[in-house]
């Protein structure tokens, strides 16, 4: 049986932290209800998206792994479900703070911990003020329904993120984000751009590419975001095959042979014909070999 | 003025080189005419599509740059119309044949070439037969209308190649090609999926993408292709601007302000944001560094 089904949820975020998990729990059970395996939430839903200012008070949202309430909640719902979650969480570790995701296996367990890579900043979007770049380098998660492999928002503007977990032998590729206007620009709508280079990963990679994005505006101080939602659930020709609006809150599930897709994969001949030997580029910041 | 005009030129092609120099030639007068600058013909136009089959007479049609029929004869429209023309030809280097591109100055000159780096095989598109990878590594040409990337056909399915040219300063990135259905199964339609993936490499480089393909059924042996046209000309968020359908014969022109387009890409910031430091695994074929 090499048939998964996955979700993407959408939902709007407060600053309760129990209620936000409590909103995430219905919409996990009405995906698994469907029949969904592997359901992915979004980025830092414990809370309003707290980087549209910088407050040192907010470094205290972060904890170590074992402490994280959002984590603590869902590896219960995993076991008792039987699906895959991946949990988004403002970590600590020490004294070093990372925008990290837990991959939650079917049983319950805690595969591991992805540190995200790549960290934005700019107005609204102050993450380089919370997050230190992360460490652990792109990985991927034998689950119980396959080898997934996740990015975390900004990481998803990356070809090299989707690249590299395709590489590691990834079947499924989820991005959980926090994204829409920007506060210094109402006329900018990087709606577009964002499904655009997010599909083009899954075409390049012949492999299905899941992203959820929270709704609902928040405001903080004089910075206010109205967050686009589109959360989407793309094949591996990079075609969107379910999608939700701006401002619903909800579900979408898809089913994915991933035998068949593999069989797809190594028909296109893609991997085959890389050429890593003449990539040096890539590994430079300017194109300029040092 | 940093305002420059590029065109993406489409038609069916034909065994006799000099017509399908002809109807290129015509077609470049026509883009011209429309102001266009930067002028993209296909892959090998000079010929039908002649990898459909493996025939070691074919060999024979590689030449030597200085000895190529369509590269003189661009040279001399280049000066003539003052327009830049990337001219697919097949290359014969010694004992060596590549698929190359020659990059023509709107002064006539020859800035260079590059040696197409991933060459594709299967039924229909037998390049292995024909080409050697190539060896010149990704380039980017200081041409009279800006720094321009040059991708071929295959190429296209990498975002290696587009991210490679973009760190090397390219300001557009060019694609022709010769693409179409597959001899082996009439079910498969590759349209999309080169759609979304090309559309993708110009969102995650803040960079126009051009492509031209040719149009018409060819028919060698067994083997039949048609050719599914489709030339389009993206912008940098990966959204196709103009677009030819999968049929007809003519060019398209679009306008971008490269200064523009450099503020959008360095406020996007993700050339800013890369970790060349934990891109190791695009180094390698399988993701395991040895």
């Amino acid at each position: 049986m090499t048939v998964v089904t996955v979700a993407a949820t959408q939902m709007a975020c407060g600053w309760d932290v129990d209620e936000n998990i409590s909103h995430a729990d219905a919409l996990v059970r009405e995906a698994a209800g469907q029949g969904a395996q592997i359901i992915l939430l979004q980025e830092l839903f414990e809370r309003c998206y707290f980087c549209q200012e910088q407050q040192y008070d907010y470094l205290s949202f972060a904890t170590p792994l074992e402490e994280n309430p959002a984590l603590r909640h869902f590896r219960k719902v995993a076991k008792e479900l039987n699906v895959v979650l991946p949990i988004s969480f403002y970590e600590r570790a020490n004294n070093v703070f990372y925008n990290s995701i837990a991959i939650v296996d079917a049983d319950g367990s805690v595969l591991g911990i992805y540190r995200k890579t790549h960290i934005p900043d700019g107005p609204g979007y102050s993450e380089k003020f919370y997050f230190t770049p992360g460490d652990t380098g792109f990985k991927v998660w034998d689950t119980a329904y396959g080898r997934i492999g996740v990015g975390i928002c900004w990481d998803q503007w990356f070809p090299e993120t989707a690249r590299a977990m395709a590489l590691m032998g990834a079947e499924l590729l989820f991005f959980p984000t926090a994204i829409g206007s920007e506060p210094q620009d109402p006329t900018l709508d990087s709606r577009p751009h964002w499904l655009n280079t997010q599909c083009g990963h899954a075409a390049a990679n012949v492999m299905p590419v899941i992203a959820c994005n929270r709704v609902g505006t928040e405001q903080q101080g004089n910075s206010k975001i109205t967050f686009y939602g589109s959360s989407f659930i793309a094949d591996e020709t990079g075609t969107r095959v379910k999608e939700m609006n701006q401002s619903d809150t909800g579900v979408i599930t898809h089913s994915f042979d991933l035998a068949e897709l593999r069989t797809k994969r190594q028909a296109w001949g893609v991997f085959r014909d890389r050429r890593p030997d003449l990539y040096a580029p890539l590994l430079t910041k300017d194109g300029a070999p040092s």
